[in-house]
């Protein structure tokens, strides 16, 4: 059933738990070896997507190692499943990355862009995106930052408002440009789509949502939509269809891998934990007076994640009750498959000719961009209607290479 | 803002932990003791709906405690809250009831109608209504069935096919009509909106639907859906969204009150656990293999109510996880708003001039009837944009009495 | 510093769950592919235990799939865990067992030993017994009950009241005499250790314990603490001591293997609740009103158990608490050190010359079995204090093989 | 059965909600309204030790509200409770307390002692000492530290080496003396025991432990073991018996009252930390390299106060096991008998004639004091053991007032 449509999917944090794990399922999926559960959109059909037997991988890391090492390192898959897909993932390996210890303190690699200056850095990702394009005769790119997460960035500097800022900035060797921006920018230069996997800031702010919108690239952010925020999400609208008043939601997170780790640089934890802030309120229409998320790197937990949450609410003649949940989870397991979701979403937008953000896809995020930087959608069920409305729309069919290579004919 | 429309209540179970606690929920907010959190409609402004203050509450019962009474016997609220509302309660004693100790074997109380045969009780149920609407000076009256779960019937018997047989078998005192379906046919009968928040079988066979068709009826049922349902039938489409394949869910609940005790009759029972059978699977779209449902007498939990859900889902790359709901809470609190709420919503079905099934009133049962007979739509979210739609429907004003008296002049 | 002792231990459901995974982690240890870890005598030193390494497997099983096949399937250790063991798995098979499919009914395997007649069977078991001594060249030989749950059997039955009188049951081929118990028959008439690991009825019948002690035979039993009842025995003494009354306990339990199975057979499950029934009281020191126990197969836990309890405490003033207890475990993986240290301490005790039952030994053991059929301790601290006495009494060292043979000489 | 002793207990932090739920819970046992549950040593007879009636509560605060008042705010108990003892405890106020905000900042009360400099202070504790015993006509006295968590102080300072250093520190009015210390120094002036149930530095260092010895004084303390602490250490020695290898330990709490507010402070919060974390260590005999704990106030809590803990337990074969507690507890409940208990406890070892630290009594904290300030024993059944033992010990039956003042005639 598969096109011979070829979409590149180019991933900042390649070597990573979300990024292999994208990687080796589909190829797993490819040989049949395993079925299409936890891929949201695999039920979509005659929207437009391509196959997801068309995605063909590849990205940057800091970390050089092939992806077989990589995978194995993770431990998110089974022992099995490594070994079947391991002859493929060991023939793949990161190109350099752009690095900045300044945004990311605890996640030190070696495979560093050598290019001096932001601006050689951008043609340095140009580059490889050229390079993938030409290798791999790929019809199309997409590029999805899931890097380990950046400290916070002010979104409300000068040189982040326009386009003619930014590349001011950027020739200026800007010092608040951090390395999501540089790929940010390159893609959206381009007309590439784009979407931020993570809490960083890459492409949200106006400067390169406006240059997105004159290239012509979709994008989408930002912060993955996973584990515990996703069933904050999916409970809060109905506390708030049944009238029960949140007094209190405590959240606690222990996870044990890379990012774990990263997340006790107390800035990008920062950055973590102010995106869930909003959320909980926005849907539920008043602040919660008590709303508690705690992160914390917890290694036997390892690639695994766990949330705990309680939430304290008020019913009926202003009794007490308490829900409490447990979700033992595998943050990788349940990333990867949006990841690849939005690979196949943003080619479509980019097929449909819409451009700028895509708001409809903001069910895959914590905190979705919005098209004029005002509130976005956060109940699970709004964003899921969103979505599918949105995929419903009148369809541009992927024109298959065979196709488009006889019209050239 | 309260009109002067005067809308009665006649519950049947008006001893009950859930009935005592909408009367006295009610008294409470009337005096400005408690404000409308856990009402889930509060909020519906403009959709014709009656003031919560135009409520008057009577009813059925087999135990002819005065409310204040029953109602500190089931602790639900505080001390202080049953002393507030104690002097008006005080003086509300259950009229007897109607009662077949066949259909519901632990609940044995005394205050029994005397009528001999069943149309006797019917009558007697009509005469009820009659003097409560005289009494009261009431515009309208609603009967909504909290009282313990009956014995399941065979809804298939030909008796219960058309109104005519349905009659015959009352003239025959047929030993297959329960207490519930005398209530609802006494109801139906007369054009009064009927609700059954209990699984007992009550208005949903074809006899009593098309009676109700016929007279001008609007019915709603069944089971109340308060706390592990509600909890399922929300995480259940997100799980289905996400493509988070269920490989099992077990729940278990433990309640310590007098439903609890009508549960340990196995036959009761039954009927309780049947109703959630379907849910799961009918959101999901598969049938889900190891879905096991255990309900609990555990007198140290008392009228409230704890349900452990234990959910193991499998991701991308058929990877398990698990996710554990343990809700802490308090059925009757859960129970009693949306009893008011559903009187309050037949109510402005019967103005609407809707009868039958009211099918959008779906988000308030575990077993939603549907008019004709199909599978009910069991998503919360999808419920509740139904819910929505209904209120905001052209509304038919309610007439107050004022203005209706001045019309009559 | 293994010796050259050489001591048999012949399981009964050899190829089940806990018994594969005792043989394949003996064998992980022999070969340093695992440690210590969860064995808890590994500690002692000086009591003269034999060691672990000194211990040589096999025994009987109605399926008789090799080991390695057997362990595969139960996927208890790891891929790679059972990898490096299947050589030497491989190449054990079980015997061929002694069944009655009266006693328990969901297991229904085919290597089933052919002799007509209790005593017939009897006289296999001891074929076997032989046999496994004179092939292994073994010192001394261990009888371990790790097989399925079979129904209850009435104790009290005149047959089960004296050596002779079960004799001339066996004679009659009693129907009340169960598989289990002619093993126990078996191992006590020859004075080898018996242990029964399960709820069956075994040894714990006056009849085979006095016949026992007759022969010199430490018996040890029954059912083996593990999950729940282990938690349960280690908090109650912690509540009695701060005088927390305990209002309520339940505990429910989820399992998804073939014990589990097993358990779905009524009676078999009711041999399993009992178990549990005296222990809470008698460590407490009075009758827990609500104490509710409840076993259910659930595919998807496999061959990991879960455990939810929830404990109701009143505390000073009569007010409530709560404690809430999930234990994710895995059954095998806490049963098999059991098993492997019960070998060792049984075949201490029959070396120090003790026989009857080995009341020091109840720390392993959900219903202890006493010397005078008197109430058992159940507290695990108690019990541990016990164990570590009796471990530590005058030791009668293992003579080595070495030794012995130059004994002879 | 109450004797005519009479024995003041003069609490540090009267005000506050465990010392309002003692004084308030002993006299809802003399009225006959509450039982002895929660009173660990209720059932410990002949032991010498005086009956609860014998006790008569008073005490300092900064703030000086009735008791009554303060235990309505609290809200620990019921309000019928609160009702019944509310006549007496309204006539009880606190003595002004010693204060110095530099130890304890989050928690500013108006009722301060006025006296100035350290001596003075002292003096003043004295005075109000000398005039409890003769208002009261008391035999005796013992003072107990229920006061909010002060910051942590360096115990290993010169000026808290030598009881006569400490003297001259005193009289330098040195900064690094808190006002437990000063509480403490009067209470070992004079022969009085002294419990600390905080885990602020009293009497715990070396010169003032000196004293105690030279004065006769007995000495405990010091953090009461309640909630989370306690399970730990109820389960720890069962993991450890079992050879269940701890590979990670997470404990997250969340309590909303005064003393969460205090623990708001980081310098009170380190202290509080600060003594679990040798606990489980010295339990286990070995480090656990993952051991996290979290305290967090959390509003909606209230009194209460909630654990989860997340136990990583590595078992046979190096599988991986977890423990999850949630405990939903009453702070002051459970602590508040505790108090009544060591108040019994140490005034049995003054009439005992022992002094110093007596480390039997050191199942009631977390941080037990050892007398050699060498490694406590934490594991709760053997603390359970020790007490024990030392009840049973040769008592010295309290003398009653009758008999005494009989014998001065």
């Amino acid at each position: 059933m598969s096109g011979t449509e070829r979409v590149g999917v180019a991933l900042i944090g390649l070597g990573g738990a979300v990024a292999t794990t994208a990687v080796a399922g589909m190829e797993l999926l490819k040989r049949g070896l395993t079925d299409t559960k936890g891929l949201p959109l695999a039920g979509v059909k005659d929207a437009g997507l391509v196959d997801y037997g068309d995605l063909v991988f590849a990205g940057w890391d800091l970390y050089d190692d092939d992806l077989a090492k990589a995978a194995r390192n993770h431990a998110v898959l089974k022992e099995s499943q490594l070994a079947a897909v391991a002859p493929v993932l060991g023939r793949m390996r990161p190109w350099a990355a752009s690095s900045n210890t300044d945004f990311c303190r605890n996640v030190v690699g070696h495979s560093v862009k050598k290019a001096r200056g932001l601006r050689a850095q951008v043609q340095g990702i140009l580059d490889d995106l050229d390079h993938f394009k030409k290798e791999q005769r790929l019809d199309r790119v997409v590029v999805i930052n899931v890097a380990s997460t950046e400290r916070p960035v002010d979104r409300a500097l000068p040189q982040f408002a326009t386009p003619e800022a930014f590349d001011a900035a950027l020739d200026a060797n800007d010092k608040n440009i951090g390395p999501a921006m540089l790929y940010a920018y390159a893609a959206v230069s381009t007309g590439t789509p784009f979407a931020n996997f993570t809490p960083s800031v890459a492409a949200d702010v106006p400067a390169l949502l406006e240059f997105a919108r004159r290239n012509g690239s979709p994008v989408a952010g930002k912060d993955g939509k996973t584990g515990q925020t996703l069933l904050k999400t999916v409970l809060a609208p109905a506390l708030r269809d049944r009238a029960l008043y949140v007094d209190g939601w405590y959240s606690t997170n222990i996870l044990g891998n890379r990012d774990g780790e990263a997340l006790n640089d107390p800035a990008s934890k920062a950055s973590k934990i102010d995106t869930q802030g909003a959320v909980l309120d926005s849907i539920l229409g008043y602040k919660v007076q008590d709303h508690i998320v705690q992160i914390q790197y917890y290694r036997p937990r390892g690639n695994n994640k766990e949330a705990w949450d309680n939430v304290d609410v008020i019913g009926f003649c202003g009794q007490p009750m308490q829900l409490k949940i447990n979700f033992l989870c595998k943050d990788s397991i349940l990333a990867a498959p949006l990841v690849v979701e939005l690979a196949r979403t943003l080619d479509l937008a980019r097929r449909r000719g819409e451009a700028g953000v895509i708001e409809e896809l903001g069910c895959f995020f914590k905190a979705p961009m919005t098209r004029d930087g005002g509130t976005p959608e956060h109940s699970v069920p709004e964003q899921q209607r969103r979505l599918m409305g949105w995929l419903s729309r009148e369809c541009v069919k992927p024109v298959t290479r065979t196709e488009r290579l006889r019209g050239q004919a």
